[in-house]
């Protein structure tokens, strides 16, 4: 986690053991002082039974494999974060965006199934994507929706390549490279698949500007 | 040169005097008989001072280092060729696509500045590239041209990635992955610069149906 | 889908609840106006039941993982589509690629197993080769074919690398660059695998020629 | 350029006539209307030449390649930005940021040479780092500063790298993969040596929220 | 294994027919003299099973899926290897350092999770680092520990990268190259995931002075 | 060099310096004892110079830029080899493996321009082809000769890929590819250019069995 | 096949139904002429079955995964081959490499385990390795075996790149550079795991002079 | 540089005129206190100039374009340095390595040309390899030296990769992986081309145990 921010378990590559010991140890911790909201990503269907058994009372998004505690997103403050998603299987990464964003405090609107193989979809979006103080742009083959995106608004886009797709796709390198060769400026990437920091990114560019965090 | 279409010589790579014996050998073959139009590609200007010595009538287009001769190109026939490039880095690649096409005996228009950051510009030119009956798209950084053109026609498109960019461009390699990848069917990819390649393709896509191959 | 063709629906990736209201809506639009055939495309097994619940006069073809609905296709207009492919292992992405374009309304002839390690077997096609308005070449290891027979025949060639082979290989890597690199030219190349593109690309090309987009 | 924001020339790749046409055309549209400041990036020594003998009263960096017009940029408004960067050999990407920033209307302040084999040096920057409003940071082979400066702040860090280094520096792409890979959120990674896009997004991240742009 | 050293098997890849021949030789051979500890690395559990019935009283980590035998590692000799892990993900890799050093001869300590997005966690371990003859660092996503660690101490580092991570982590080639990038000189490199040969080449270089390949 | 083989020395990379002690040593020892042909290969033009003043009578070969010394190649024995050749470009890397052979002891034939674009000038070849013992096959862009080749022969292919070509080419790897990953069997290929090893290769499976390695 | 060689069928990639069909077919051909033995290469355990259900009298080696029929290789004739192997997971390739050659009629000597971390253990094989008329070498993470053993012998050497190996060996891609990379000339390489290939050509070498295509 | 060590100034990518501020403020604070050596590396002629005419009486080795001030290295302490270097071609990385850790204060014996096509000139120097307390291997294309010289010695070896080599050496990145990978343990690798931090590292390797730098 970030100086400031909730905290966030990143539970692929730990061992049931490994989390249940985390997880115990957050929920004490957090009986004696306020933490915040505590997410973990990336939480296998095995992983989910061990933390919910711990955290009973915790929200479970299964399309994103996240579970957020306690349930109750914080009250939002700050900018509106707009994630802006191509396709339906990119739809996994984009909520945990969505999510992300939230649960640190953000209004957050989701537009999805925007490719721009039919223009006429994004372009019909053109209002709430000004409404945006910022834009996550999710999307594997479909990457090209990202400069197209960039150029509809003002305000910082966040890319985020997904691993979808087959043959180059290359499990979402191509996409990468897409998004960082656009030539549509305030455009910042993130890892493929990076929906959590992606959502984080944007909550913080959205942040309330009396600088709550520093 | 393919059954039935004129020659092309590929001048990258040959010395001068493989070059000059080449010309020569040409030049007295068609004396004998009609062998129709020659492209002399990717020529230095070194080596265009000696196609050129040997065949002074020749027409030599400097922003695509091509030579053709005879300088005429044919009266077209079959279909229409809209050969669209994002950026002027890109119009020596679309140019060799433009003259290829011409010379194998199609009408060619050719649309340029058309990157897709600002997305009015290639929707302003909506009418003419719905008159294509084969539309070349041209770009290096701003490679989603392509499913966007791909996504304003019903007719085949022919993408051409382009060496220009820095960085994550990869000469050509991000672009090119880009246009493979992306999710407009109807699309064929030719190698990176290869504008006589997407000229040739574009001329056998158009050509007259009843004499298919001339 | 294209502008004017029939619509695609690329099930890899999509849930099997995504895939039922896809399928869903897609029945009840066409019982209000006729929309011509849909495709699914790389249908799994578990998606195809569910796809077929709701289609229950649907077409599968099981070497393809491809659903047609209606199950038959639309009568041929049009060019003639050739279908080549190297080995018995590359038969599901062409077999993809025919009757993708003969759902698009194309007449498709299938020629299967010719491999250039025995020149004699293309060699021994060059008449069905020759009748073609447009080839489709489909190869994994065995990519030399597309430099083959893009020199027999004088209509443009669609090229599908598949991800056929082990080692060097890589997942179709590298047949993809051969057919990209190779010096015939006249030849469009789609993304590994891409039948469906292949097919689709290749029905544009032989569309009848005062309808075309039809 | 992006909707609402001072125009920018990639100057690389286009030829001295296409420059002298462009900046020509510029200062016209500028003398009927105000356009804000333009910025020409890129530019070699020549190309510097042709567009200062068209706009004389330019501000011409060395350091960066970066031509701005008129020289003197806007009053500061919004944010401040505070761009890092490792080492002296980076400073030339760090300066295009600064720059862009600067003539895009904020405040920039410049940190140089805090590579974090030393760690004290960029300790020591502490309280600068933590008054900004979006963090630049810029390194080739210290890509390693990215995590260790977004771990000391709580606003946005833009992470620029460069391709700075050898061996499997790799022209940047090493230090690229770092710093989307780095376990710190909260970062937005451009495509290598791009200070200009860098500077952009940092500008536009810090804007004054008044929605200057939409 | 190395001139003078103990021997070790590499189980993966290996049939359990071939690793039940290996283990009764070695412990025939070992009955006649004295062969010092024997490691088995990368043991499945199917391994494990077949080498714990032939060898009963040899040590299973499961960590690490290593196994010694006999399991008690000879009395430490020479300087003191500090093993440093930025993540619990890291753990098995690192484990597997600790225990071949261990069985090699060397006293070893071991430090978890000190990633650098923290930094306080690894700069309130300074002292222990600074008690080491040789670092040994193990990183995958936070591969920005090996710079870091290097910075703080003035003996050698050997570096692991571990293939934790997703999207652009490339199975630890990101981690990898970040290593052999750094700016910190006294670092070595191991393969990824190699926590054997970071564990023997950590004993050799703290090896007594006076018998130093034992 | 090889055990019972004439010598080689490689001069790209060797300074001038070190390059006229390495000619004299030589000279010296074969004025002593009989050493056979000693080849110096990728010789520069200044490089040349200066072997040519140490051995004058040396024989230099400007297309493939090889000096032997002396320049009488050996009488003929053992088999025959065919070197073939796609294109003019790649005449520098086979006429190094011709050459090679040729000094090595072997009878060479060299056939050039048969790339497989018109497939009727390789079969033109068949019969040569078919009198080798070994053939040399030399291609870049055009590395589909290969397989075609080799299922025109019943002899060992050695497979030369050349750096001849652009965009995919990838200076030769997209042929090395290619030549590695074809269907037909007897194929051994060496490096990217690497004609002194083709050469010697092929001189080696021709050698008189007999005598096997003079 | 190559022409006047034995039949292989690659099976991986083919389903079982197409097995069966191509089985049959050849014990009905080889029933009414004499076609020598026919080769079945990577064979699942499915596969095997259903090609040992239609070839009952064949020879099954399971260690290559490799079916020949008749179960009797022919009567040797030609020169010797010696297949050598850095490590035991490397045996599987190593053997298809030794079946493969001694179906085609070659007598085939196996040397195992002779990797070059214990040098001696190669040098104790000089003999063997001398007495060859080509050798095939066979690596993963061991590929310098390749450059060592081809400066003992002067006959040619086929080197086989494995998949052994973890972290950097990338698939046997890393084996595969270090042997084209190699400093000993007379190497060729085959495809990595390509032992069907490396023992097709160590027969095609070693082939009887007189009657060399047999 | 490292705690406790000499500084050292990369000059690569540094303009002279930051050259010359950094030599003089090093040579003002060298005025006042004793800074121990100083080394410059990678200095191009142009540099070299500036810098020595600061420093006249620096030592300033061309082969391998390092300065070092003042001229005299320290009295040796500690081990023994051994550096072996594979092709004349690759002595100027080694060569840095020397004087780096000469400079730092060890003593270091060279040498050079002893690839392993011939094996025997690598176990004709067994003796000087065995009296070595660490050694540093430097190859290009013959990087199997490094798991030769490995399994010589049981001492650390420190493998440096060189950029020496075409076709695939790839710059050295075959190279590196033939050692990140090979199968003697005991072996640390660093960047291509990096002698500088090869030598810095076996410095510290063979530093006098009674903690010089801690
Ligand atoms: N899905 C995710 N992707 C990337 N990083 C994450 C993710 N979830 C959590 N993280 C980061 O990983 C840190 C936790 O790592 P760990 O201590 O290994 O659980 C968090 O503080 C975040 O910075
Ligand atoms: N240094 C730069 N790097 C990346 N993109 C740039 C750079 N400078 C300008 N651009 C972008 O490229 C566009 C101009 O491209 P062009 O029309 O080719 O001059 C600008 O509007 C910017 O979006
Ligand atoms: N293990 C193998 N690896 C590579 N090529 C093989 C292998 N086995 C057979 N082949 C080749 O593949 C051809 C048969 O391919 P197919 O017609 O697809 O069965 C044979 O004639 C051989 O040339
Ligand atoms: N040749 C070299 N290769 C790699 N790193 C070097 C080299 N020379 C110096 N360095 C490192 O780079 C640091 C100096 O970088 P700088 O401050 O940019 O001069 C030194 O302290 C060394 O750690
Ligand atoms: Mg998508
Ligand atoms: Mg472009
Ligand atoms: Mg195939
Ligand atoms: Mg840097
Ligand atoms: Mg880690
Ligand atoms: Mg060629
Ligand atoms: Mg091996
Ligand atoms: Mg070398």
């Amino acid at each position: 986690a970030r100086r400031g921010y909730p905290e966030a378990v990143l539970c692929q590559g730990k061992s049931v053991a490994q989390l249940v010991e985390i997880t115990r140890a957050w929920r004490e911790r957090a009986a004696r002082q306020d933490l915040g909201p505590v997410l973990f990503t990336r939480v296998s269907p095995e992983q989910a039974e061990v933390v919910l058994a711990e955290l009973p009372d915790a929200h479970h998004d299964e399309t994103s494999s996240l579970i957020a505690w306690p349930a109750e997103p914080p009250r939002p403050t700050g900018g509106r974060v707009v994630v802006v998603c191509a396709g339906t299987a990119d739809l996994r990464v984009a909520r945990e965006a969505t999510l992300t964003a939230r649960y640190l405090g953000r209004e957050v609107t989701e537009v999805v199934d925007v490719g721009v193989a039919g223009l006429d979809r994004i372009l019909s979006k053109r209002d709430v994507l000004r409404s945006a103080d910022v834009v996550v742009a999710v999307a594997g083959m479909d990457a090209a929706l990202v400069p197209v995106v960039a150029g509809l608004v003002a305000c910082p886009v966040v890319a985020v390549p997904t691993s979808v797709g087959y043959g180059v796709a290359f499990e979402g390198v191509s996409a990468l490279l897409s998004m960082l060769n656009s030539c549509s400026p305030g455009v910042g990437v993130v890892n493929i698949d990076n929906g959590y920091g992606a959502g984080h990114l944007a909550a913080q560019i959205a942040a309330p500007k009396d600088k709550p965090h520093a």
